[in-house]
């Protein structure tokens, strides 16, 4: 048999030992699997953070991966847990929100509730459904146990809203999705939707106060200390200093707006 | 042979490579063992916390885990490097009294001083015996030799002070013994001993300049910030503000006290 | 065939999940490596300190490591993407200097530039070849692929300035390399240069506005709270404070100087 690979995503912190708990349990569980951290430095309950880190993520791990992610603010209270089943990977964590990009961007085949105590680490607390549920299960599913063994088929999972970049004629309104710890400045406004609009002419990027000229290729294409919107790594709009910190530069942080227009235009 | 489990708990941080260098002469004795992180963040030279968080990590883990801790203020003097094993897992470090909870939690089978220079990666230097005795020993036990190898059995081991909560007939009187990253605080009074007070009575607890009334089941049972009381993932008491920091808010630290008693009673 | 190893130092911090994407990459070519964090922590763009961590950390690994390391301020531009391949371990990364210890440290057999996009995570990236070039060709080579198909030799690679410490007759005047996490000042003055010195006559040590005489054996061979120096874990010459931080103490910082001198003598 293949060995297993479970990934990691938190708000726990590395320092109390959270964390390690879980892998503990895990391991105690399947002692050959492979566990992976993704981050466990996610905002204290921030869930749009965490959606965001996992969905730029876990597309590059091997199939069959075990993606689980445990920010959970309702931890104890009605929020269920879920396992999500794909044709290619598993999710594993609170129905919150976290796993909501999952509906749009792999062919679901079955979501499960997680009630059969008897693969929880009982009793469970209220305060580590990580520890008591989710590593428990992950544990098992990755030994081969049957997801149905977990718990009844549901229909659907919490979505929360997640913000669309406005695409007009001459331009798009978009939003930082995240500040990495670069201070780059990544939106939501995709690569594909930005060369259709600069087809039609150049474009400047506003910013902040600052108004932008062009997109570039690299960081290093303009002086160190100067702006620059370029394409990054996960093929969306990013604003970034060379060899600086564009956050800061800027003042600016998640969900404030980046706008991207054909010169000498405007948007309605 | 069964893979074997290395944890590593240090105050090393995780910037210098030290944690690193550490995991390279763990792998080059035996490069099959599996090595867990379960905090590298300690306080610098904080024997009490790293006691505390590898207790209450390190019996999550699969039997016969090496448990290896290294915060060391003593690192090159008269303190002993120590195996101590036990009838489930191994614990190795300096007897500075972090593997102190070992002598009551554990079926202690044999003490051993680590002596035995052949094992260690020599010459060893007095500043980094996590690297030179520590690390080497670990990845040679975990490779099935004999503890006795490593140097002579020895009696006892240092014991730190740990106050334990002063129980009286209307309340008990305890004290933060950690704060987690979510500013969480943690106390030595355990569910069971709370459980036979309440019996008596209802109770409220005593904690900086606050009252609060009862015990919560879960964080989201009060509005987001505000303040309460519940049994953590520890089953011990814990106080905590909903979606927020209680430390920050009461001002609290490790040590601080919390008295728990039966509502319009003193404790005298 | 053995488990093959692959070390990673990065700039990339881990709260963003740009570690964990790169690991997916290489699980995904070769799902039996084994993935060890040397250090994340790297300051931004700091390709000096990344020379630095690599240097002291990578021969405790076993040999036949691929040692990744990518801090990379000139991605997307002309640096050249190499492999080194020494006698014992290969390195993985940008040329920029990063590596420049290896030609003096290790026999090198091999200078690969990496040109064979057949290998790259393609279409690359011009903002993370740390994904799309170092780690997918990492992952190729630690199944076993003949380095020859990743590219063309190479002559040389890029070596920054690595400041050496000027040995005189009755002195040594050095800079400061390196602060860990405890504030420990690790200078660039080796054991073997201060011993000769040493026998010559007592030395003391100039360190910020301070003079320190004679070295130390152990960290609490002084008072808690004051300054030493010593022979650290890296064989070279470090200032500390017992229980302390000698940064902080002496408002010092990596390039500034140290000097040791026989005692009532003046360096000309």
């Amino acid at each position: 048999m293949e060995r297993s690979i479970i990934t990691l995503t938190t708000d726990f912190g590395t320092k109390d030992g959270y964390v390690a708990v879980m892998k503990g349990v895990i391991l105690n569980i399947n002692p050959e699997t492979l566990i992976v951290d993704i981050s466990h430095e996610i905002p204290h309950h921030d869930i749009v953070e965490a959606r965001y880190i996992v969905e730029r993520t876990y597309g590059y791990f091997p199939e069959k991966t075990i993606h689980l992610a445990v920010v959970d603010p309702g931890v104890g209270g009605t929020r269920r847990p879920i396992l999500i089943i794909t044709e290619r990977y598993m999710f594993i964590g609170p129905d919150n929100g976290i796993f909501g990009f999952v509906l749009h961007k792999e062919r679901v085949q079955k979501i499960i509730e997680l009630t059969n105590s008897k693969y929880f680490l009982g009793p469970i607390s209220n305060t580590f459904h990580g520890r008591d549920i989710f590593a428990a299960c992950a544990g098992y599913i990755s030994l081969g146990l049957r997801p149905e063994r977990l718990g009844p088929e549901i229909d659907s999972i919490l979505q929360l809203p997640d913000e669309e970049p406005v695409i007009k004629d001459n331009g798009i309104l978009g939003r930082i999705k995240h500040v990495d710890r670069f201070g780059n400045l990544i939106s939501n406004i995709r690569k594909a939707d930005l060369e259709k609009l600069m087809k039609k002419g150049s474009v400047e990027i506003l910013v902040g106060n600052k108004v932008l000229r062009g997109i570039r290729d690299t960081y290093s294409s303009v002086s160190p200390g100067e702006l620059l919107a370029l394409i990054g790594s996960t093929d969306c709009l990013e604003i970034a200093v060379n060899m600086g910190n564009a956050s800061d530069k800027l003042s600016l942080k998640r969900g404030d707006q980046i706008i991207v227009m054909l010169r000498d235009e405007r948007i309605e």
